[in-house]
């Protein structure tokens, strides 16, 4: 019996968005411990049993220890594993923490990489996170919680930020002028995507409504995004 | 005639990392304009005629310009054209460029995202970007210039770090300890893969004869990489 665990990104959006190598995971795996999050499309894709696990939104979650148990667990059973979970599964997710605990149980292991909906789904829509005289760096972080520090780069992409829209508007101020374009993108590749323009100092209200899986980006580069979304012309 | 272009992220290394809507968009295009560094893997999935763009490394290359009218000339023939770019097409290389410049021309596009190289070649190792209590936040940038500022996050992956790693040292012990740990990744996905690990205070002599593409990581995160890649047992 030679049971392993393959952790596997599920990338941003539909299924069209998922790699070579993850589809022939998802042919193969016997298990599939899957995110609440994951895009149904990806889910039907999976030729084994599917196990919902982890966080839904905001939400009732499966402790992180029971996750990783249950991996171990099958994986010693023999059965060929896969833990999907949404864009990159090094990326936030707590990804890191499954491979250490894997590794520490000598349990064969395979991370295949997705693409991470922070630069995902800015390039499904045409849009840069970088630009030559603009911006020549970006920084990812969580926005859920406004009192921790921000790092610092041209481009700045928040993830989860919409509960906490006041307080991040008074941490980006510390660095960024009331006039920075920031752009709202909540959904993209999912029913209901919604993208809004506008500049650090509309915040809170620009995120007014607006559902959620959803990103924050602010720097000089979204100031380019009303022309490449067709919303002003040249 | 219907001429239309695509703007597609090859991902980094072979093709196995290429995206469902890649493949597609490969085995449709009349015509793929791809950057010099795409892996052999994955031109070969191409039905269209193949013709080489962009820089050589630290060499040659095509004007952004030529490339961008070539691209406007082939579309409004009525082609359907491939840009094909490594890793993500939205992040460095010039992607937002291409962008402007064929909305402005009027030219039907779509970016399709691909896995970009700073995420996905430290995923494909297993290595995290982010680790609870270790590392909330990422940032990235290109190491080629030593002058430039660097971008602050707990965690800080450089681009083509190779020919600058003595001016980068500098400008990392300006925020980071000597002792901080740091991962020099070169060819990740390709023939002759390695991976370095070591601290700040090892540049600039942990690069030695390293070939490019390479990656340089640096933050408490990078701690872990060693009990991960099996460098060192627990």
């Amino acid at each position: 019996m030679r049971g392993k665990v393959y952790l596997v990104g599920a990338g941003f959006g539909g299924p069209e968005h998922l790699t070579l190598k993850a589809l022939r995971v998802l042919e193969v795996a016997e298990v599939v411990l899957h995110d609440r999050l994951v895009h149904p499309g990806v889910l039907a894709l999976a030729k084994g049993e599917l196990v919902p696990v982890g966080k839904e939104g905001y939400g009732e979650k499966t402790p992180q220890e029971a996750i990783t148990e249950r991996l171990v667990a099958l994986a010693r059973e023999g059965r060929v594993v896969a833990r999907l979970k949404g864009g990159d599964p090094m990326v936030f997710g707590r990804g890191g923490e499954e491979v250490l605990a894997l590794k520490r149980a000598g349990i064969a292991l395979e991370v295949v990489p997705g693409v991470t909906s922070p630069v995902g789904a800015l390039s499904a829509l045409g849009l840069p996170l970088t630009y030559r005289g603009l911006a020549r760096s970006f920084a990812v972080a969580t926005g859920h919680d406004p009192t921790l520090p921000l790092p610092h780069a041209d481009t700045l992409v928040l993830l989860m930020p919409l509960h906490a829209l006041g307080g991040l508007k008074e941490r980006l101020l510390e660095r960024f002028s009331p006039k920075t374009p920031l752009a709202l993108l909540a959904r993209v590749g999912w029913p209901g995507e919604t993208v809004r323009l506008g500049q650090v100092g509309d915040l809170p209200g620009l995120g007014e409504g607006l559902p959620s899986p959803a990103l924050l980006v602010v720097g000089e580069v979204v100031g380019l995004y009303g022309e490449i979304l067709g919303n002003s012309g040249p």
